[in-house]
């Protein structure tokens, strides 16, 4: 099975990517995963009914022990609260350190779920078996664990490695549209942040993309693993400066999932407006060309997603970004692109280019 | 100022140890610690009293925001709930990457400030000032952190090594006699373990240790964050078992903490009679001298440790042993010595020798 590898010295892993191919995860992982004789699969209730009964099936065939920990859905619960509940359900399902938990899910519970590995017993072996587009290409590859405080998303948790990622392409069969859509938001951010290539075959191919092709989501799943490979092998804890680039349309996406209070668009929803505003700042900045701008404008239209919205509320947004854990004193930072391919992060931007930025994404 | 280097590649650090050298803290360890502009100080109320108002009006001396956060004291609150609270504390108090987190107090503020480091923003740096011996010489130095369930202690947790650890033998003049004799006996661990001839030194300086005359004391504490700085270096995460090593006399002294519900024995105290049991079962399998056996009672008791128990209550400790997360499918293993300076597990060893060692120990 096509796999990417992640290099990161003794906490390398591979990204396993095929379709159908949830049935052969335990057999496969097995000739990796040493000394692997209880599973804590840990999914909410929706998957558990439909994915977490065939992975299930499947270890039990294999003779292993396992026991399944139910989580709440939605992001509310990638608390504190649940995160505790899970450590003593953990506990007394006789958890140990030879345990491997395996995180079947959204980014959701792929955070939850990890941050309960790294923290267990200081430290399990965990996989992560991602089942939306948004998972599959972003939060499942990295390492970044965590739970939100109820003031500020993301605030505590861990970089935890997992030990192999399992992606079957068939999960996403039964994605609601609009969900399936906000995860072709990221696949874009690769392509305007380190590939034009991957850009123009996202343009060529965004009908069988759209329409769910295996062979199209396999394609795109696997290139975006493999450039956040190469980011993530670079710069594993966010020392260098160079996984920022990742943050790409997410300092004004997250002050717009904050202004609307995580209601009104999906994360990859605020990405394409983010990507937006960023690429206009960029073009105001004489670094981005409008040929580029609109290309990207094209293509995330192509998928269905939002460039634009009204209002614009410059000032609101304005206010979040300098709450925003990436903002140091106050100084406005973004990653611009210079060309589709290639960004750099520009420190200091004028708050009036900024505003106005904003303000061009308005249809008002 | 002398110092010990604990040896981890990127995550290498050092160990000051002095007296009356906490005036000079920040102004020695700013040179070691980049953009150092704002610290979470961490302590529970009497020690805030006593050295923490010191550490506080030297930070601020320095020009530095400090954020002093009061831990309530006791075993009790290394739990989830206080851990949830430091983390909304320190949002509130504006802690970002730059911030460094100061424990200051014993191995319960250690532990709970290490780990709320090691979690908010996925990791920020800190520093550890120990101001109890058992916090000096063991759980300061190696980087394990974390916090207890209501079932079971240490379950949840990181390795997380500090920046630096500070030690100012000072701090040691106003701890009570039965918690200074208690860390002590983590001193004699050294010594059996490790190196016979700080054992012998301990033999010779009995009566300045128990004075706490400062070079004595200096003596030890360095001599002991030396030899658990070796082994740290060797197996930092436990995983190729010498780390172990640290846990001779534990698995007893764990079983004898948890029947008596933590309230009858300080952890010293309680590894001191572990110990004694550990060495009546090495000689009892032909491992060890009754010779050494008597040194190292006699050790324990001229620094007035409790050798013996009345009850001896042999079957209530086998039980509690077995719950122990060391213990693995059932089987009992003991870090056991050979010679004084001198320890190797031993695996599988049978339930009527380990019964008739609990029962040597009793004075009944």
């Amino acid at each position: 099975m096509p796999s990417v590898h992640v290099e990161l010295a003794d906490r390398s892993y591979s990204i396993s990517i095929g379709t159908k191919t949830l049935p052969h995860m335990v057999e496969t992982l097995k000739g990796h995963i040493n000394s692997w004789t209880h599973t804590v699969l840990i999914c909410d209730e929706r998957i558990f009914e439909t994915l977490g009964i065939q992975v299930r099936d499947s270890l039990q065939s294999d003779g292993m022990r396992i026991s399944c920990l139910i989580v709440p859905s939605g992001e509310e619960n990638k608390s504190a609260a649940s995160l505790t509940k899970l450590w003593s359900e953990m506990l007394a399902e006789r958890t140990d350190r030879k345990s491997v938990v395996v995180a079947l899910g959204g980014g959701v519970v792929g955070d939850l779920a990890g941050f309960a590995a790294a923290t267990f017993m200081r430290g399990l072996r965990f996989v992560q078996v991602p089942t939306t587009l948004l998972a599959m290409v972003d939060s499942s590859v990295g390492g970044k664990t965590g739970i939100n405080l109820p003031e500020a998303k993301n605030m505590i948790g861990a970089f935890w490695q997992p030990h192999a990622v399992w992606i079957d392409s068939q999960c996403l069969q039964s994605l609601p549209d609009r969900e399936y859509r906000s995860g072709l938001a990221e696949v874009v951010k690769y392509g305007v942040i380190l590939d034009e290539s991957f850009f123009k075959y996202l343009e060529t191919n965004a009908s069988s993309i759209l329409a769910r092709e295996s062979n199209a989501i396999e394609s795109i799943v696997r290139r975006s693993c493999e450039l956040k490979a190469q980011v993530v092998a670079a710069d594993e804890r966010e020392t260098s400066g160079l996984r920022a680039i990742l943050n790409y349309g997410h300092t004004f996406g997250h002050a717009i999932e904050a202004t609307t209070e995580y209601g009104q668009y999906l994360h990859g929803e605020a990405i394409s407006l983010g990507m937006t505003m960023a690429g206009h700042l960029a073009v105001k900045l004489g670094m981005w060309t409008e040929e580029s701008l609109l290309r990207q404008r094209n293509l995330l239209r192509a998928f269905r997603l939002p460039v634009q919205r009204q209002p614009a509320q410059a000032a609101e947004l304005m206010e979040a970004m300098q709450l925003d854990k990436k903002t140091e004193h106050g100084k406005l930072n973004f990653v611009l692109p210079t060309k589709i391919g290639h960004v750099k992060t520009v420190a200091g931007c004028s708050p009036t280019d900024v505003a106005q930025s904003i303000e061009a994404v308005s249809n008002a």
